[in-house]
């Protein structure tokens, strides 16, 4: 008998209501044939609320008592749906992470899944019971509770899936999926139908709040096919699922624009090897995340170097680059705070010509100037700046047809 | 190092103000050279909130879900304490009842506990932490959350301090100790500074949301010294512990009235072997609990036979009897549910003469009518008209001095 795993989030299952609405789901799938595995967040605000009461307590809480104190919110919603299940006559079962035995490393409020116990859900399975498991949490080797961090519940979900061997991972939300860009931004976006791993993964931002990268990565390194889809509205999501041939057909799959930002440009470092390597050696030690790293040499003797990290880490960055200037001999340091970055993204482009003219033409049409250019095998960001971006944006998605269902878009798009 | 366990109720417990002062009271505790050790319940009305939720999906839960969702209670109740005390500057670990193997039977939301792994509290105590242990539950052989049932938290503090051979296990609550009679029925009841197991059992009603008789009986079965105090005054409460010698002294400790039951009497029933056993297998059927049974023998062919209930019972009860009624030849049967009983306890009384007649000239002086008398080896208990029950009970605890501490009562009383 196949297997379904269905994930519902904080806002699916917020009120009783809400609840009853996902066993729904649930019983659905089951009438459909399948084994019904549920993985469920906490309760709409719960999380927001224990975490403020420990912060009431304590500015710092110890991690190991925040996952003791969080893991609560699932166990909660759990416990209230094998009961909803059970008033609507289907039988059912809830399991924390350590009833399941998911065994995670000890790193609180950020572990990392071990192992699996499928043999307890199987056994239930068989029985005919849907089984309800709390998302986002695990135990380690001395049963201390555990959670994922951010997008737990989703990596649960994914990761259940891949254990119990399910044909699919349904991921329920409140959007009826993913678009092919950020419909606040461009508001003819068009639903994706289809979509691969890799291009998620490039195109995170677009499923920020709906699916987190890591479980994306989980799926892929586990071949899960999983879909995107609304709670509340009978339509077919968007599923993410390893490459099929007809995604080639589609150059470019969806566009974002990403903001918060900055550049920091080192201008005439001495060009002898290894000064780029202390560089971002002390950015590493700072904690800083850098991205797309350009060097270009001015001379035989000089350098240009820059790089883009998230405007959050601006002052460590400035900080670190400043205890190096001297020492890599820089004659002068620059930041831009006032860019944004716009990526299209496609699987597509990898057998298809002509997506970087395409793009550049678009935004030289809108009068929009390139600061800098990267590409990856299936990406292509320019840094713009950030006053143009929303033009920006819409230019790159007309020309590529991102309005449009993919199957209605010209053949070059 | 000698070990003090200490257990916080709900109300102790019910906000961040009231968790930091049960943290001061264990760090206290550890200062005057004790390893401590407490036991949570669920903050305030957090048990309530989760049972309103649980009743909205489901008017009957199934009783595992329902452990699994209320054992959620006291879970965050310790991860709070223990991060209120690493603000505070000490280390502390909360467990759940899985956590300790705090093994029980099968018996969801009213378990028994099988066994206790006092081995993980011992290290950690020996770490020099605060250990922190959510009361209520434990987990059964297939890791399934079970909870105790009533006064749970109560049970888990003495059973705890049992298995750690504690020097006292301390029960904080929202009044500083036990009182030789209800105050609001007697307002200058005293409080009792020491009292006996088996004297607070038979005052169960005493101790009535004070501390629960299951938790008592455990106490007396491992020879647990209980402290029953105030979580906000500084005052000493009352101890409650095996006989002692000064105890005998003590004619009677307290004076109880139940108010919340009712007499059956079956008049003119058959005196022949058997039918006795007949009535009670029959009402025992009927999950009644019965007290206070009395025969009485009418002549060689008819006997009189009355037992008391709770009130709550009765229509249960009177089914139950109508149905035996003609098998046993009863000629008639009555209830009375204008009745309240009066009891005065003392482990006194079993090397002081009197006590009986006392309570009974009190009772004639205040006019009060008595309909019938039962007495255990340490009990005497009348029953009187309910509409009597407050000056009954006031007469008899004038006459036993109730209102003073026992140290300053004269001699025979």
């Amino acid at each position: 008998m196949a297997i379904i795993v269905q994930k519902f989030g904080g806002t699916s299952v917020a009120d009783a209501a809400k609840i009853r609405r996902a066993a729904e789901r649930a019983i659905r799938m089951v009438k459909e044939g399948y084994q019904v595995v549920v993985v469920a967040s906490a309760r709409g605000k719960q999380t927001d609320q224990l975490v403020s009461d420990a912060l009431e307590l304590n500015p710092n809480p110890p991690k190991r008592e925040m996952d003791q104190l969080l893991s609560t919110g699932e166990q909660q919603t759990v416990s209230l749906m094998a009961m909803a299940l059970d008033a609507m006559g289907h039988d059912a079962i809830s399991f924390t992470g350590g009833q399941i035995r998911m065994l995670t490393d000890s790193v609180h409020t950020n572990a990392r899944i071990k192992s699996i116990g499928a043999e307890r859900i199987h056994k239930q399975l068989d029985k005919g019971k849907i089984v309800i498991v709390a998302g986002f949490q695990g135990v380690d080797e001395y049963e201390n509770i555990t959670t994922l961090g951010r997008g737990g519940s989703d990596t649960t979900a994914v990761a259940l899936a891949a254990a119990l061997g399910a044909e699919e991972c349904e991921i329920y939300t409140d959007v009826d999926g993913i678009y092919t860009t950020d419909p606040r931004m461009f508001k003819d976006a068009a639903k994706i139908d289809q979509i691969s791993y890799d291009e998620m993964l490039e195109l995170a931002s677009l499923g920020a709040g709906v699916i987190h990268t890591r479980a994306v990565g989980f799926g892929k390194k586990y071949d899960v096919k999983m879909h995107i889809r609304s709670s509340s509205e009978e339509t077919i999501g968007t599923i993410i699922t390893h490459e099929v041939p007809q995604m080639e057909g589609v150059v470019v799959t969806g566009a974002t624009v990403q903001k918060d930002m900055a550049k920091i440009g080192l201008v005439g470092v001495d060009n002898v090897p290894g000064n780029a390597a202390k560089i971002f050696a002390c950015l590493a030690n700072a904690k800083v995340v850098v991205n797309d790293i350009v060097q270009t040499e001015v001379s035989a003797e000089k350098a240009n170097l820059s790089f883009m990290i998230g405007a959050s880490d601006l002052a460590a960055a400035q900080e670190a680059v400043e205890t190096i200037k001297n020492d890599v001999n820089c004659e002068r340091i620059f930041v831009r705070e006032d860019i944004a970055e716009i990526s299209v993204v496609g699987v597509g482009m990898r057998t298809h010509y002509g997506v970087a003219d395409k793009m550049f033409s678009a935004l030289a049409k809108a009068k929009v100037n390139i600061d800098s250019i990267t590409t990856s095998e299936i990406r292509i960001s320019c840094i713009v700046d950030k006053d143009q971006a929303k033009e920006a944006l819409e230019a790159v998605c007309i020309a590529f047809e991102l309005d449009k269902p993919s199957e209605e878009r010209s053949q070059a798009s």
